[in-house]
Formats: structure tokens, sequence, C-alpha cells
């Protein structure tokens, strides 16, 4: 049997009793480590479970599926993956891969960030499209986000901003060498996401003179920083203002806010910055929507 | 301090190890029985956890908050949820309560039917607005989420139908009466979802005479039921095969796909039925998108 097992969001008690039950019957145990991070690490973990550690990184997912799955057929392997398997990232290739080998396969859930950002009090089903924003480098500044931003913005939706996360990079120097040589591991924050959005509205704003723009500076949004643990953040304030916040440590999340209900905005005013809540007030006191 | 803890999809072994510390340590545990249900049920997880529950309706939620929160600012209360506490259904308006109050509250978070439904191999990120479906009654046949399905779709997108449940609901009779006698619990099936979506397609149909509707009876679709649970079922199919498939007990929903990325197709393919694969593959085989 393949187990999928989602470990949550925050440390090693996260993973449900069921997922822990399973953990320890497997006789291999492999941790996905490339799509996300726990606010604790691989050693944190095998204390906790008793088991030892196999690191997934992509190399081993995409390309080493073989090896994962070897006598699957026999014995027991679980696939740890933080947040829920199928969240926001999908390991349905190694999925089809089991079945396509007559493996069992089976799912234990968790909490994901596709589900969890609920708590900050926009609520789950006036979400539209979820985005990506990825670091931008010198000759690649991807804008298309912004655009599905302001699609379901102007739908009245919010929009889930899924930050990038860089491990086991190589310097574009390195790959055409060859060398194995990894650079640190980059998450971008809230503060660069919200930085990178003025910059495109910026630009926009040049482009399409006069034009009216979907997402603005004023535009609410909220910063949500390790969701889940012990010492996560939510802020809530209007874009410009996220851009000199400091959440701390990763993982960061960037939610820009659609049409608000009287609701999701008393809820907002929990994490509001004091000097973000005469917006919100503005908001709540108009149409519901900034 | 309160506690909002999820208690996910499945059965008493689906929370978290950190959900059942917490539980343990709490001296009044309130269980939220109406919005959602397991395949256990109250005298289940009392075993499980070894502590008494205290069923929270409606009407104890909505009007007895005060009676939940009582002493939470010097004892620990505990609210249990299935699935993640704000999940489908949020208790923005308890934690506010809690706020007001000066009560410290934290969220443990577990797996939503709106994370857990990407294990159907329909991808996350993919999902448009979340539509809820409920039971028509003589006079009250609302359409307004099939509006939504065609707009999401019209997108590319996909969408998750959440289907009504009715518990403690009373007759109108007995409600004029005042009497509390409640009719038995009613959950509304991926056959009675598919039922309705059709009738409202034939419709419109006739209304618009030879306009191009976003959903038709053709439209692939995947009903699934008791998700997370031992005995889950999915079952991909064209919605006019849904009508008459029997996925067995609650909970059900259905999904709308929208386009559809090979891998997806690939994914579907696992569960669908054998007549339906035929629609399947023309979807593979055209532009990914029925």
């Amino acid at each position: 049997m393949l187990y999928l097992i989602g470990l949550g969001l925050g440390d090693a008690a996260d993973i449900t009793v069921k997922g822990l039950q399973a953990v320890k019957s497997c006789s291999r145990v492999y941790l996905e480590a490339y799509t996300s991070i726990l606010t604790v690490g691989k050693e944190a973990l095998e204390e906790f479970y008793g088991k030892d550690l196999i690191l997934a990184d992509r190399d081993l997912v995409e390309q080493g599926a073989d090896e994962i799955l070897k006598d699957a057929d026999v014995t027991d392997v679980a696939f740890l993956v933080v947040g829920d398997p199928f969240g926001a990232t999908t390991h349905s290739d190694l999925v089809l891969r089991a079945v396509h080998a007559g493996i069992p396969y089976r799912v234990i859930h968790n909490a994901s960030i596709m589900n969890a950002v609920g708590c900050c009090g926009l609520q789950l089903y006036n979400f539209g499209e979820t985005v990506s924003l990825v670091f931008w480098t010198d000759t690649w500044r991807p804008e298309s986000f912004y655009d599905k931003i302001c699609k379901n913005r102007t739908a009245g939706l919010h929009t889930l901003c899924l930050l990038d996360i860089k491990v086991k990079e190589q310097s574009v120097e390195n790959m055409m060498r060859g060398k194995k040589i990894f650079e640190p591991p980059r998450f971008m924050t809230v503060s660069q996401a919200a930085d990178q959005l003025i910059q495109i509205i910026q630009r926009r704003r040049e482009e399409e003179q006069g034009a009216e723009l979907g997402v603005t500076e004023d535009t609410v949004c909220v910063g949500v920083a390790r969701l889940g643990a012990d010492d996560q953040k939510i802020c809530t304030a209007m874009l410009r203002q996220l851009v000199s916040c400091d959440l701390g440590g990763p993982l960061h999340s960037l939610l820009v806010t659609g049409r608000l209900h009287p609701l999701e905005v008393d809820m907002l005013r929990v994490s509001a910055e004091p000097n973000a809540l005469q917006h919100l007030h503005m908001i709540d006191s108009s149409t519901y929507c900034s």
C-alpha cells in the first residue's frame, strides 16, 4: 500500500492520529521536501514518529518514482506531504504511477493552505482562482497572475496568492557546469509579493493611462505567515502598507480581498493594522467593497 | 482559551494529534452537529477521546454562545467542527464573540471538503467560486448556483457544489404550532443534485431557445461520497449518468469540471464509469474541455 499522508501546516503534532498510525506501520517513509515546509525539520519529525525519514527532493519524486514505489505492493510505504497531498501541490503523477503498477494507494488528508486561510475571516466559498507568484529574474517578470486577481476581484471574489519557494535550486552558472551545488533556500515574503504587485500596478498605470485598475495600492489585503503554527501572524492592511511589514520566518501567503461581507470585515478588524482600520471602516460603511 | 478544532472528514482517528491533546485538556467539549457529519456518531468520538461531548445544535451556537464561552477566560473549552473550523461553514460569529469578551482563541486546522476534493484529480487552484445546492420546495426553487457554475466553466474553472444537509428541521406545521418535533435528518445525494441541475438545464433550454448552455447533461462531473472515509466513493461520469448513480450514505458532494489538464484527465480516468471513459477520451484527444 502507498500512503499519501498530509502533515498539516504547523509542527510534528499536526499529523492526524490516523496518519501517525500509518507512518508507524510503514517500512519506508519519504518526506516530500521541496514544495512546502513545516516550522520543524526532519529530525523533529523523526523523533515524533520514532521512524527514520527519507528526504524526497524534486529529482527523486519526478525521476525516481520507481524507487519510492518499490515493493509497495507487498509492503507499506508512506509519502509525507506538508499540508494535504492534493492541496497547493498535487502528487497526481505518483498516484498514477502506483495505479498503473497495480499498487493500492490511500490518502490521509490534512489541512492545506488552500483551506486554512479561512481562519483570517475571508469565507472560502468567496474565493476565485488561486494564483502563484514566482521570484522575478532580470529576464523573466511574469504578470499574468495580476490579471487573474483583477478578474476575481471584478467578480467580487477573493484571491489566495501562493508565494514562491526555492529549495535546492542551482545557479545558472552551476547548472551549466553540471555542478550539484545548491543555493540557500529562498521563500518569498508578503513584503516582496506586495512590492512585486505594486511594480505591476505602477507599470500598468503608465501603460494604460486613465484606465481604472482592478487592484491598486489601496486594495485591502491580508498577509499571513506560518498559518497553523503557534506563532502564526495575520496582518490586514492596504497593499501599500504590506510592502513594509515584517511577518517573520516562512511560509508566507498573500490574500487579496474581493467584495467583503460585513462578517468578513468584522473578522478582518481583529488582525488589522491600527492605521488600516480607518480604511476597513470606509469599506464597512459604504459598499463592503474597497 | 477557546479551542476551535477541526475533526477532518472520516472517523474519530482523523483528528490531529494536537487536536486530541487539546480535547483531553478541556473542561467542556462541544460538538457542532448541524452543518456536517462524520461516518461515526457522538458515542464513538466520546470513547476515542475519553471525554463526554455536549451536542451543539444551531440554536445553541447562534443563541447560546454565551453558554459555550462561559468561563473560557479561566478554563479551556473546545468547540469541535467536522472538517475545518473555517471550511465550508465558518464559525466567525463565535470567534468574534470570544474576541469581544477578551477570551483568547486558537484554531487547530484539519482537512475540509474544500481541499480534500483535490484527491479526485481536479487541481484545487483551478476551482472557481464554490456553490451550495439546497433542497427545493414547492415554492422555492433557486437556480442562481447554476449561473455561477456556468460562469466558472466559461472561465475554464471547476466548481465544487456543496449539497444540502437538513438536521433538526421542523415541518412548517410543527413550527407554526411551536412544537419542537423534528424531521429525520436529510442529506442531498449526488443523484438528487444531478437531477436538480438537469431540471434547470431543461427549463433554460426551453426558455432560451437556441442559446448554448454552459453546463449540459453531457458535462463531465464527479460525484464524491464520504470523502476521507475508508469507504469513500468517487465516480466520474456525464451529468446525465450521475442521476442514476448510488454512492451510498452521506455526505455527498458534486464537482462540475471546467477546462481539463491532461494530468487531470488521467486522474479522472481512475474513477470513471466504464461508459463514461469514451467521453473522457473525447475530452482528452480534443481540447481538454468538454
